[in-house]
């Protein structure tokens, strides 16, 4: 088997499109949204001007479609769990790993928000980051409660608990976006998941584990 | 009692130094470091150019200024959390408050290190941020052991509860950086800490207790 060098024979098997968002988000993420022009973009993806505009109308729009598909898949995974027939942990457990997954999956964008949300004014269009952060926050908050109310979980402060629960999730992010290699991966997040509700746990549930 | 306009008679009250250095400051969050000019940073100090030159060198000595004295002062909580007598739980909550008191009255220069960290290469001279906040989580982890060895809490895996700790710490950080008003107060940081280690003290010391 010949061993090839994945990242530069890639964008060959992707048509214009795909080639152009593979592109921007590369030179997004380097240079930044601000210093990033149509011309680098198109130059990179081996595509004409007029591909770009076609496609995504200017700079703006090829950075909406690059966002809009992470948050796609994010609200589904929220709508899903919120609806599972599974133990509070169990339903934290699931949905936090599948949002990891998603966060890997798409690291380069993930660092591209993160890049528009702290970095200094870019001029991207606005995207409301934080809904979405609040919207994972309201579904962990949703389960936890049901976890109390069932008598899985101790009657512990929810808010309290969910800010805990979510500082996990939000920290394995981040540590994945650090300049060194990160430690924590999947496993690592689930140990931490499995740290707090062991104990949170109450006497009864812990009887029946 | 006449209200004065605190923002605009503040600047008055400081030597030229400390006017450089609360204006540069405030263009720097707004603006970004590298849309940041000299002639920007004296105008708003109403001082001259040379005066600048004379305390800081340049830019980049400013920035350099700024970033400094929070780093030195959590340097010093670091050291003094390290040896004192008290339970792991009241060192960590102790330390953990004192860091976030810290970061609250710095807030705008943390905003402007989540700004260079995460934001697209501005030319700032570098900052090894990441070390801080590994200094933060041996520290953690030091102390972490301490009471996991003398039987204060359980003998759950270290690295992972300090994690758990220190994602706590970076939510409560990260909460105060939202663009609308944080919800998460010293107070709220407590609970967090307390929910954490109610979760992992052993028997024997909730006995105690």
């Amino acid at each position: 088997m010949i061993t090839r060098n994945k990242r530069s024979a890639k964008p060959e098997k992707h048509a214009a499109r795909e080639r152009l968002l593979i592109a921007a988000l590369d030179i997004f993420t380097e240079k930044g949204y601000a210093s990033t022009s149509v011309r680098e973009i198109v130059e990179a993806a081996r595509v004409t001007k007029p591909m770009l505009y076609y496609y995504f109308g200017n700079k703006e729009g090829i950075y909406m479609e690059l966002m809009r598909e992470p948050f796609k898949v994010l609200e589904k995974i929220l709508v899903e769990t919120a609806h599972e027939e599974l133990s509070s942990r169990e339903r934290v457990m699931q949905m936090y790993n599948r949002i990891f997954l998603l966060f890997l999956k798409n690291l380069k964008a993930a660092r591209l928000m993160y890049s528009i949300y702290y970095g200094p004014p870019q001029g991207a269009p606005f995207i409301d980051f934080e809904s979405y952060h609040l919207k994972i926050k309201e579904v962990t908050e949703l389960i936890v409660k049901d976890g109390i109310r069932s008598g899985e979980l101790r009657a512990v402060n929810a808010d309290t608990l969910t800010w805990v629960l979510i500082g996990a999730l939000n920290f394995v992010f981040e540590e994945q976006l650090c300049h060194r290699s990160p430690m924590i991966d999947k496993k690592g997040l689930a140990g931490m998941l499995d740290l707090i509700f062991d104990g949170v746990a109450s006497i009864k549930s812990k009887r029946k584990r």
